[in-house]
């Protein structure tokens, strides 16, 4: 196994006690502007590992080792352990290597895609349509959502600074409602709060926001009416507003939009939960930025995998110095942008470090993606 | 509705078919050093909006829109939508309605009111007694509480760092107790943790600490004995020190202390939940200044609607550099100090965005409160 | 009692009607780096404080109030409170002080214990080995856990930037398991994520891990194979890489790892709960530095009594400008490195302030601690 469990394509190991190859297909689960690479999965089961592989001779002696790299090897069990146990681990081991193998798990439906708008007179138009949907959030797992344009996270709107927006919501739900545009310091009346700022939007009702787009960064919309149960249950999407004048750190290869939510969805990441989630594709040497948002009632402890975050937005502001993590934690109606430079190829797991949001006895579920850097 | 909608003046909007002017009373609503103005609400229900308003037309028709300003219109529904959800629809918003009409709502008791202090020697001070008492949260909700001199949270002890205080603390519960000073770099005598530092105080009994103040910023004082009982109960208050030569971002119009809780008397902002939790007042163009301070068991994310927060300090010692954002996850234990410059007038909600620390299908309710910015 | 509370060197202070002095051994509960003092308790029960003490007279008669220091008097109950309520807060105040007297208590087996590699060419050989083990997390409790070479948190893996480490896990367990090191910047292959970088570690089996190590910083080695189990259950350990430059401000007396965690284990700091956990201990002057680790699944805003906390590093990276703090808010996965600056003589409590992690009606427990500055 040495020759394939140090490099750096290798994406899935196989169990079986020959090499497998798997060529999967990433295509419908790129976003918008990553770019499409091989994925080759290829290792070597324990029961093929050379013995002495303890003293990591085996992987020095493969050649595979060098002053950069590094080697693993597997040693098999030297002991007669009870058949019963490692079959019971087998067991566990064939429905974790089912869900990783699974990812991208197909779904029906995708969330937060971006939304072109009807321009009119020089004023970017975006027409919503709340409604009572079926979302699909794993292979296993359909459940009612409320939707807009009948996606969760509801359509990506991305404008730029000092647009003149019109946002049209047309409520086909069976409660009143009203979107609150998270972030945007807009004129009070279209700040989205039924009896403060505007009449609740009644069913079958439209409602009509317009606005110049007054600050950037990485914002939200939601409804704010009954918004424990209306956010939970998907009406919140992406408002992305890319400045006039982007800094030099905002120049990246890959914009990748990362809507965290645990409501009646469950934990998914843009709405889907592992293995269904989307990962993120860059070559070696991209830049790659991930504007978090949180869109749930806890907080979601982002953990990257293989390479650091450089922090550089909150709340669509920046921080006064750009700082580093590898965990970065996102509390419900925080947003947070991270710029990742792609140095180490490989297929990275990226998940909340809150484990039970993670991962089951059953595998890996919920709030884990990856992010997958081309050699 | 649309020369309404528009009025940054507008507060609140009533869904009654005809506009409705609602003139409220902040008198004993205000925090110190606010300023009082006249709340107006009024707007339009949705049954006279005019038709075409999905367009705008009808809002610019109106006159009220510029290249600063926004519309908002509503549509009636088109459709025949059944009856019986219109109706569910109408009396769900009219709980909600009726939630943010009450607000502010008169409860009885007023927390954190300023004590002062009987000055002997130079020394100032401060005497407080814990006792059991009946608390009103919001205007259904009355509790259980332990409190300082009557009130959830304790009086707020404002002192200048330098000041030397005594502080008398009467036990009139059915427990021992002692009080920690949180954040004051005090000598360990005065740290108020029974058995460590100090006995319990118990019973009927009263023990004081004397000190000089050392270190400015937000703090808190509360109980250490039995603490997630007795902090939970109510035993809490901010202890505020201004330093000796403030800094040019500490002068403010509006210093105010916001207590969020969590414990036995639910989801509470000093003290009180929604609608009688107590708004911020300001004029457009003063700055207000927010000392959160965390004495429960949970995180709270504070979001303001409208307008960024600076944030300046943490914990009482200033940040290296302010910086931005408008939802600041605020942790137990945690103070976090902001600025808002009050540039945009109207009504601007402001809650905790753990949407069920904030909203339920009852409507508003907990965590929420809203800063008013006069025009 | 005047005397002794204003005492710094008073640790614990006796409710009985007569001086106590309490001489603890604090071997075997210290760090390596720190210092052993001789921690010495007394006070005053409140039945032998001198009337008239609520005006703090009494204290300053005694000579123990000058402009730095300060006094704490007891005053007796001059009521008669009922002698049913009185015995019901002696009896709860017992409890709550044979905790405290009993810190820190000894437990069997103690968590992260530094382990020293055995070097082959060059290279720093770690072995662990996974299994199932009884452990004690405070003297009334002794759980089942998983642990490497049988401890909790496992063994203190201390290496310097760049070195060549080569770690053996043995599995032992009856699942299968694999270790990833998060926040090393590793070769794709040794991170550790069973069907992603290579097969799970089979019962029985071997594997090992070797890579150069590429950053420097506070990091932690644990499961990723059905980890909110794994981890939950003690497969966990502190990895520290000293830089190859340390800054000046690294420069410290004391060098404390503090592991928090809420899993299978209950709350515990370093694998135990109070009052087994172990006292950081340093003398007046000192600088010690805590690199706190969150392997739970909960925050834990830690406390720290008496002085603050200068934040230099989030995840191993240096923050833009250290900053301070008294409640330091740490996030599943994150770790946080801070300094204390030892100025203030004295025993202080050290706990995360999510109350319910540190203390119940029968005393504190879980999350707490102290650092003890000895004079």
């Amino acid at each position: 196994m040495t020759d394939t469990a140090n490099d750096p394509s290798s994406l899935f190991c196989a169990t079986s006690n020959r090499r497998q190859f798997v060529q999967r297909s990433l295509a419908g689960a790129l976003a918008a502007g990553t770019v499409a690479v091989g994925v080759l999965g290829a290792c070597a089961a324990p029961e093929s590992a050379p013995k002495g592989a303890t003293t990591g001779i085996a992987a020095k002696a493969a050649g595979t080792m060098d002053s950069d790299h590094a080697g693993g090897t597997m040693a098999p069990n030297p002991s007669t352990t009870a058949a019963s146990a490692q079959s019971a681990a087998d067991a566990m081991d064939a429905m974790h290597e089912a869900g990783i193998k699974a990812f991208p798990a197909k779904t029906t439906g995708k969330g937060g895609q971006l939304l072109a708008p009807r321009v009119e007179n020089g004023v970017k138009i975006y027409e919503l349509t709340a409604s009572e949907i079926q979302w699909q959030t794993d292979p296993k797992i359909t459940v009612k959502a409320w939707a807009y344009n009948g996606m969760v996270p509801g359509p990506e709107i991305r404008v730029k600074e000092g647009d003149r927006v019109r946002v049209v919501i047309k409520n086909e739900l069976p409660e009143s409602t009203a979107i609150h545009f998270h972030g945007l310091e807009l004129p009070n009346a279209m700040d989205g709060v039924p009896f403060i700022t505007q009449p609740p939007v009644k069913p079958g009702a439209s409602f009509t926001y317009e606005f110049v787009v007054p600050n950037s960064g990485s914002h939200m919309y939601h409804s704010h009416h009954n918004a424990a149960k209306q956010v939970g249950m998907g009406l919140l999407g992406a408002f992305i507003v890319e400045p006039r004048a982007p800094r030099a750190i905002e120049k990246v290869d890959v914009d990748y939009v990362m809507v965290l939510n645990d409501g009646f969805l469950g934990y998914t990441l843009n709405g889907k939960g592992f293995p269904a989630t989307e990962p993120i594709v860059a070559k070696r040497g991209q830049k790659v930025r991930i504007r978090f948002m949180n869109e749930g009632m806890m907080i979601h402890p982002m953990h990257l995998h293989g390479m650091h975050m450089t922090v550089i937005d909150k709340d669509g502001w920046p921080q006064p110095a750009p700082w580093k993590c590898d965990t970065l934690n996102i509390a419900p109606g925080e947003r947070w942008d991270v710029i990742v430079n792609c140095t180490n190829p490989g297929t990275w797991a990226f998940h909340c470090h809150i484990l039970p949001h993670a991962e089951s006895d059953h595998g890996m579920y919920g709030m884990v993606t990856a992010l997958i850097v081309s050699a």
